[in-house]
């Protein structure tokens, strides 16, 4: 079977690295183009010492022509507001999209425009996006979806981390849900800042965009209010851990009179029966290094009965299942393949 | 002036390194006893090659007759039901007696039993002993201690960052307290655990004793309750952060109708104006590296006015204001030195 | 095909678990016995929590007669004078022993006992030993080996590094070569010790059994004498790196007369045409995350024309072309597939 | 007595930050102005939040009138090429002027021109500057000197680990010395740059400028030749550890003909034996976390008989007694204070 072309836009950035690096081990895809406007004609390994061996691979300008003739799928790596300009003409040209920003998440217009203070993507492309997040129901949707609107990393965590207690109405809606998230740096992308500037992240720990100013608050409560009904209310505190990958949303939620500890186990082991990707994981111990390196996402709860609350421990590698393995697995989806297609590969430790 | 004479009790664990470094700077002590079983005759740059240049000092195994005779103040920096058993024969000797372990700081003996399973301390002794957390009241009986329970880090560094919202009655109680607390690893120790191994901790996160199960929790909520006199729901969860220093609280109480940004502000301001150590931090990125290696703590809030929810962010290095300096600060109280004496010491960045 | 049963004893440590990650990988074989008897009857989740997805697979104590019954392959993750009691036993009864520990290294028996300080195999199965480096000219040997001596991580890098530039007598023996190591923690392995203990380790750097004593100093003297003739005088000295993968040995060798930068490089470049694992790259800046996840060698060069020296750089993975991933092509060149089966992981950035 | 005061041009980098720190707990100086023009007019504690105690002191844009008329002393940490425009006018002013650049290290104007490729500073003022490392013969110009050219970072440590040999004539200066040397990231600078991006320093070591192209190589040469009389051969080859301070070398020399271990550790012990800054230290694992936070530079030597190589293993805080402890240091020296005064910090660790 002919292999299907596909492009990346924005290949240079730590999501397109990993984007090249999973699509070169994937059987079905042939990569085409990797285009990066600042690496434009050079070799990828001078940008990626680690993908040495590929030296015929090169970074090339944007060529929208080209990309519409050659390629069937793109995966879009740019900044939000950049991919809400690209991504209508390469829908329109017949390609599908999978778009790692912002841009096509949130189905307000308004909420977008409050947030991220550019205009929105016009209502009619707007709403052929489908949210990439096939564990909490959108499946179905993603096997035709041409448009995919891939998650931001800290709502893929909380999302799979809430999913199975707000659908099965195990937590309280009166009382806000408190997500206390935690990144590697490397979810702050490859540009240059002080803030990733090595001596000012190694050995501390800062919270950032506290007072629930971070935009993935918004498209946290979005998804979370689609799967209860009610208009849940959430506190979405991200830190930048001194690592280079990997996320962690510990969840706090006020459980329901009468839940106990083995119907909210009960709970995630359903909701997740049929994962290759979930996993719930009964360990008193939960940590990082259990997905570092892989597309899985590992659960994990305890039940204090003296508070009545709930503690969901979400564990992502923020690169893969928060960003290029989630894409890649909706390009599954939609094409039709395996979901796990090339994303098989288990976590390293140490 | 004669200098004090000073022992250390647990000498060679990286919280006695600390009082070691402390205590040779400290311009009125003299230290006179370093006693540590396992590297006792041996000098201490042996286990602490960073102290090479007190070549001198060396380390001893215990002599109570020689203690007693010798010293005017011990340290005790030894496991939580170890220091039950010597410390009251070293307050009835007349020393002053700064206990660095749990083994005096809750207050109801049940609660003891049932946290750390083994017998508490008798009650006579044990209603001598004063909590040491000057900050938050006890700053008076502290001048008149001579039996010290120097607090948990994680405490200390929660118990700053409420006692101006739980003592102002500026958040509800109703609702329970989230502390999402992440410490470095010097907190659990020198003493040989897979947990503190290097990979299995490097460039990972792990959460423990999730749920409620950690024993800060009832030291917490003692003292919390204390100040407000209703008693206060808590979650109180640790995390294990991949550096050696540091201890960051992320804090999250809902506030009582009414209550305003400004409001919380001054409450901090106001709680801490005379203090040479707390200090209210305005900043959108509260980092540890504010205060690794110093023994400050720093405290910032932010308001979220659609959920109502304050959410504290406090800042210790769980080394000096989490254990040593704190313990010195309190000698310094309880021997009638100015409270910061050879505490002076500036964070060092980077 | 029947997929070959193969064995892993002492598969508990870092260097099992990766075995056990590459094996499961592996399309030709099966784990079939995972020897440890510390976790013995545990899952082997309970000790990888990265491998949770695996768990039917357990740990179990060894039982030889059910070991030379099942498996066709044992793997020896044993320290250093324990595999030299078992591997006889497993050769005999026919299967094909890839020894990870040091002790079928040594050719001469007292060379080990000056070395290792215990009895050396006797010389009937020691002769039989294949040293399993196949790119510095044991390739035909492995194919037909049945007991194999699987290269020290430090030699490994380093015999790549200099193999090209002995075998073709560019540089002096007159002049000691300088071999400035350096490697991550998990090659100490995952028994507990204060030196790999966090806060020893983190933000710091060791050097350790400087002066020529350490135990890969005859390793890597016997394997250059063999290549080149002359006897080799070198200094190998290692440094203990705050990371937790990784090895680079910086190694510097006066050249002979006449010869110059162009001749140098292609001395790698032809070295290495046929070799799919080792890579020399043109770098002004040779880096260890160039290989880190994955079982390939990367080399880089530097000639100075000032002092005639000519610097080599050589990086591998400890945990897999310096230990399980060698294992693994040495299993695969042994057994008739093709070295590289199993193993074609590009390494993970960042 | 009245505080002398002190300016610090280019105060915003590290080193600058580090020099803040020391100079605030200085007893005999007062910070005065603190020029950096990316944040003139913010308070410090914008850029350095563990300053924030210090919340009047404010960064300011260079003001020459104001300088010279208002300081006494002004260490210059600025980008080599720009001290050399600067360093002239205030010294001409009168002030003592401690350089912390290149621009006044290199005696040959020809070998500035070839290394830094700008044109050298006037011979007649670059006459006046002295070598600002105390410990190897120049204390006592140093007690005179107002203009001081404060050595590299590298340099330091090298210089101090070689001066007991080659002044001794221990070594042999037929051999090239190698001098393989790790830094932590600080030692870059606060620059942005992908080089000290977090993602691609973390978890890795990388080699740069190797093959003798480092800008250090000229400077250690130079004050090596200077000790001995006959040009050196020197191989130097940093490397960037993934650390935010702390710098080891490691240097190898061929020893004469007859020279024993113990005279080589007699000629340490000798030559350093007065310092209160140099210490050499008996151990069998040099490690940085000995030095890092402190002034201090801690050396061990190795001696191989059958190579007839010492090694010698030399450790420092990059920033301390590699850039502002030494330049502090040496300020006390040109005025007459006590060489370590505001200097005598212990490392801490961990």
């Amino acid at each position: 079977m002919q292999k299907l072309k596909v492009a990346i836009i924005g290949a240079s950035g730590y999501t397109g690295g990993e984007l090249i690096r999973l699509l070169i081990g994937h059987p079905q895809v042939e990569l085409t183009m990797l285009v990066s406007e600042s690496y434009a004609g050079q070799a990828i390994s001078h940008s990626f010492a680690h993908l040495a061996r590929y030296g015929h691979l090169h970074f090339e300008a944007l060529d929208l022509a080209k990309l519409v003739t050659t390629c069937k799928v793109a995966f879009l790596a740019m900044p939000s507001g950049e991919a809400i300009k690209l991504a209508p003409q390469l829908y329109q040209a017949g390609l599908t999209v999978i778009d790692l920003s912002a841009d096509f998440r949130l189905r307000e217009r308004s909420e977008y425009l409050t947030w991220y203070q550019h205009e929105p993507a016009p209502a009619a492309i707007l709403s052929q996006a489908v949210y990439g997040l096939s564990e909490i129901g959108y499946r179905e949707q993603l096997r035709s979806a041409r448009l995919i609107a891939n998650p931001g990393c800290y709502p893929t965590a909380t999302l799979l981390a809430l999913a199975p207690l707000i659908t099965n109405r195990l937590v309280q809606v009166g009382y806000p849900i408190i997500i206390d998230a935690k990144s590697g740096v490397s979810g702050a992308g490859r540009s240059l800042s002080l803030n990733s500037h090595f001596c000012e992240v190694n050995e501390s720990l800062s919270v950032y965009q506290a007072g629930g100013t971070h935009r993935h608050t918004p498209e946290i409560r979005q998804e979370l209010t689609k799967l209860n009904g009610a208009t849940l209310s959430i506190q979405f505190t991200p830190h930048l851990l001194p690592i280079s990958r990997g996320l962690m949303a510990t969840c706090y939620a006020q459980v329901m009179p009468g839940v106990t500890a083995a119907m909210l186990t009960d709970a995630f082991r359903q909701y997740y029966a049929n994962s290759d990707v979930v996993k719930y994981i009964t360990t008193d111990r939960p940590r990082l290094s259990q997905v570092i390196g892989s597309n899985y996402c590992h659960l994990s709860s305890f039940f204090d009965p003296t508070t009545q609350i709930v503690t969901v421990v979400s564990l992502i590698d923020n690169l893969l299942k928060g960003a290029a393995g989630q894409a890649v697995q909706n390009m599954n989806l939609s094409l039709g393949f395996e979901p796990t297609l090339g994303l098989d590969a288990v976590a390293i430790f140490p």
